[in-house]
């Protein structure tokens, strides 16, 4: 049995379909409000919202492919996203048109046509984690959900030192959650810039892909071993025998801001 | 009858009268997840969370006084309020105390004693309201509950000189809401001041007082004023005649920050 809002959509994408268009979505949001990208019923998510924002302004039913999930509270500079658009609207136009519909902590940039073939998980080729740390002793009621702080001062010289053991292609299985569903522990992490600015450490993590919770505790294990919690050798063995316990603290998610995926179109 | 809770407080009291120090807070809030100020029943408010904090901590059941009441959505930078404290507590100890079990987007940014009489309400001299517009085309995620956008250029220089006409002594009940129970509409306004910080305006106003809803008509009357939608006579006549229908638009809540609040002890 189909519904008639399914004849409309089917009779819809047969009119169209000789004008499907693949459209790459960059998408801004802050995620404090979500219970993170993926779909889920019952709760707000990222993608629900902006599938829901494209039925309700160009009434097409899709769904959205985004290039990963990102957890409850984390938010995004640039979280890319492709559908297939099957109705005659201009692409530039898009932004605008879903803007509008969507809740104003959800933000589209850009809206572009990609090739056929193009998918924005798997067409991908880096990914860029910031990671937000408020290094001050002081309360600041405006970070709540923008930042993690840190009370103790960091050096970031040291955390930066350390670092550099995570770069390159290694087996991150002790720099996961146990939750990951993964058989291939092996990452590539292409670079750690780790930067004050102020009472901010900012912490740009990029690699081909991450396993879960992975960046957050990478900077769990920096800040630990600025604070000495961790030695050397721990981080070492926790690369080696991929003990999860020798690695940092998983940091909080309200730190944690996907700022781009990456690829060559 | 009187309860458990209240006679260990009484006896509390009484043992303590000779050590009661009124203490004023500064406090900083995000409102964006408040009902305001004002202890209401079954919502979340500031001085709810405030006097809950208090009587968790040190185990006093007080009443807070603010300098005045934010709506909700309104956040403060240096909001200030006074109580009453029984216990023997060290005042330079209440801002972490507090911090400790008060939500994240609520901050104690200090405590003093203040003398006996002084009242956060009634000894106040001045009182500093930010407005925060965010003057760009472009949607941003992160400013949802931070800023008000406006979308069309605005002129700051335009809106300064409209601002002083409003500057001085005068009945301002054609700048308030209907909903304003007062019979004195008389305030003095210091200073209002329109700055640009890129895409941002930021516009002070300092007062010796404001009706309801005063500070977010008085920047709509310069935003309307400078988009054409306002005369420099709308903008006299709303003064001279109290006619609100000659004055701006009400600006949102989330642009309004109380900046601070200013006695002199």
């Amino acid at each position: 049995m189909f519904s008639v809002k399914y004849l409309i959509y089917f009779s819809r994408q047969l009119l169209y379909n000789g004008h499907m268009k693949r459209i790459l979505l960059t998408i801004e949001y802050d995620g404090a409000n979500y219970s993170g990208w993926q779909k889920q019923p019952n709760v707000k998510t990222i993608q629900g919202e902006i599938e829901h924002a494209i039925e309700t302004s160009i009434g097409q039913t899709v769904e959205v492919f985004g290039s990963g999930r990102t957890d409850a509270g984390v938010h995004a500079l640039a979280q890319k996203a492709h559908f297939d658009l099957n109705v005659p609207v201009p692409v530039s136009k898009l932004p605008d048109i879903l803007n509008n519909v969507l809740p104003p902590d959800i933000a589209i940039k850009d809206a572009q046509q990609v090739p056929d073939d193009f998918h924005a998980r798997f067409s991908q080729k880096k990914k860029i984690y910031r990671y937000k740390i408020y290094n001050s002793p002081n309360k600041n009621a405006f970070l709540a959900n923008r930042a993690a702080q840190i009370k103790q001062q960091l050096d970031v010289v040291c955390m930066q030192d350390i670092a550099q053991y995570l770069v390159g292609e290694h087996d991150f299985r002790g720099f996961c959650s146990a939750q990951t569903c993964t058989e291939n522990f092996i990452r590539t992490i292409f670079s750690i810039d780790v930067a004050r600015d102020g009472d901010f450490i900012k912490i740009d993590v990029c690699g081909n892909g991450f396993l879960y919770n992975m960046v957050r505790i990478i900077v769990g294990t920096l800040v630990d071993f600025s604070l000495g919690k961790l030695t050397k050798d721990d981080v070492l063995l926790a690369l080696k025998t991929g003990d999860r316990a020798r690695a940092g603290q998983t940091m909080p998610p309200q730190g944690l801001y996907l700022k781009d995926a990456i690829y060559q179109i």
